[in-house]
């Protein structure tokens, strides 16, 4: 069992050769999530080892050109590596057209299937689950619809004390009764409580993905007590204005939705080529929330 | 004056660590001019030292993601960092659509003008032409619509002889007239032959360009006598078949077009990814067309 997020795209807008445009790969319990797909982040892919054909499911969070120019060469490579299997796209409205209409010019036959989900614009909820994880979504607040996503584990079975469970001398078939966690009263009236025999689950954990988007704090009741929180932070203090302006975010304000969220860590990324590095932002956000980092292309952050 | 090409990615159809999709950059007497741009052509122009900004006119060969998926990225790039100059995209019918559909999801205004020319289907002479050089295209043979060009300088002016010059003692207004090739005649008879008082011009340099096609005899005739020849070679001869089914062309006959057209030298490029090396490639070629070269990304020929 593992979760955790490689950061393949750091930069913001414009490619540059240290750091790529937003993607990112989050490996969940064997399931492979792409978050957005910049140009060239099946490039990156590749330099940092990170297999696409495993990918069943990419998320993204609006349609500008830095965050799915690589798309569709993306769908192209998979599909002339011989895969098969379905790929689903979770998105804002347009993803799908923004897809189909160059895959009608460059001539691709998609020989596997490719599932859409498009998500409304102002929606909030849950937009993926299976056994062991969901993926709720919310909106931010930029230039166009924008969409943040939060990945959560679900809550495990509870595991047994065997050692108090063993001092009831009951049936093992109760077992799978109290592991859901209800008490039993066995053939002879005696009771065991759930509680008295069983571990609590482990605690479960959660990544959340905010990009791009203006300082936002509705968003701080979506990420309350998220474990790891990516949240952009494309300028530092100084170009507070330009930031408000372009809707994008600071590193303060990004590290002030940490501290509200009551998240664990901070990941900032976005980072306008402006920068020579990424002190700054480091230092800044850093008043505000200690466990903040800044990646380079890369990087990867185990929860 | 200056006349060479840069090679920006070697590789067909699916980029790798080592070798992008196809895209060249020709810098002819300060003009500058990009060949198809696969995935991340704006880094390798980076990483190559190529100043996109400077970039006047792309010529497309055709509409296969591994020749145009980095175009939008390109030009958003372009638009973020100031352009303000025209751009002139010329290229097979449908690349207008292709990127102004992308535009319109990506919400990207362009804020300098983009003129497109798109060749019809079959057709083939002057797509280009200003006061130095000359562009002409012609169709190749692959699975859909795909051009080649050939960019030539234009003839110089003639040089002129100064000690022959001299010997007639006429007047130096008749200077230009004996450039621009003609006899005169000055007032008191005297006849002078522009052929014995002035140099030819400069013979003209031209290079060729042509990916992706099958093997196409009938493209001889528009590559005569070229000075550089960059022909696709997806394979090397034990793959002769595989070529023929997918349109594409093996080293050993690339070299044989080179051969007959009377071409000075050849490139080679589009290999396939599954060769580990172009040793094959190379070694095949040289057997048919000595003046052959099987460039790395980044390598640049100077005509």
């Amino acid at each position: 069992m593992s979760f955790d997020v490689t950061l393949l795209g750091t930069g913001a807008a414009v490619p540059s050769l240290s750091r790529g445009t937003t993607a990112q790969f989050v490996n969940i319990h064997q399931r492979h999530i792409l978050i957005d797909c910049g140009e060239a982040t099946q490039i990156q892919m590749r330099k940092f080892k990170v297999k696409f054909q495993k990918v069943d499911l990419i998320l993204i969070s609006h349609l500008h050109g830095d965050h799915v120019f690589g798309l569709a060469g993306l769908i192209s490579t998979m599909q002339l590596l011989g895969r098969t299997t379905q790929l689903r796209i979770i998105g804002p409205k347009g993803i799908k057209s923004f897809l189909l209409q160059q895959f009608e010019h460059v001539g691709l036959y998609r020989g596997f299937p490719i599932h859409f989900d498009e998500i409304e614009e102002g929606a909030s909820g849950l937009v993926f689950e299976d056994r062991l994880l969901e993926i709720s979504t919310f909106p931010l607040n930029h230039r166009i619809q924008t969409q943040g996503y939060r990945i959560s584990e679900k809550p495990g079975k509870r595991q047994l004390n065997k050692e108090e469970f063993d001092k009831y001398d009951v049936s093992v078939s109760y077992i799978n009764k109290l592991l859901d966690g209800e008490d039993i009263e066995d053939n002879e009236g005696k009771i065991v409580r759930s509680d008295d025999v069983t571990f609590p689950p482990k605690p479960t954990k959660s990544y959340a993905f905010c990009s791009d988007t203006a300082y936002h704090p509705p968003i701080i009741e979506q990420l309350k007590d998220v474990d790891l929180l990516y949240h952009e932070a494309t300028f530092i203090d100084k170009e507070a204005e330009r930031a408000s302006e372009t809707y994008h975010t600071t590193a303060k304000q990004a590290a002030t939705i940490a501290l509200k969220a009551n998240a664990k860590r901070l990941i900032l990324g976005h980072f306008s080529a402006r920068y020579q590095s990424t002190d700054m932002h480091l230092a800044e956000a850093k008043t505000i929330f200690e466990q903040t980092f800044c990646p380079e292309d890369g990087e990867r952050f185990i929860l």
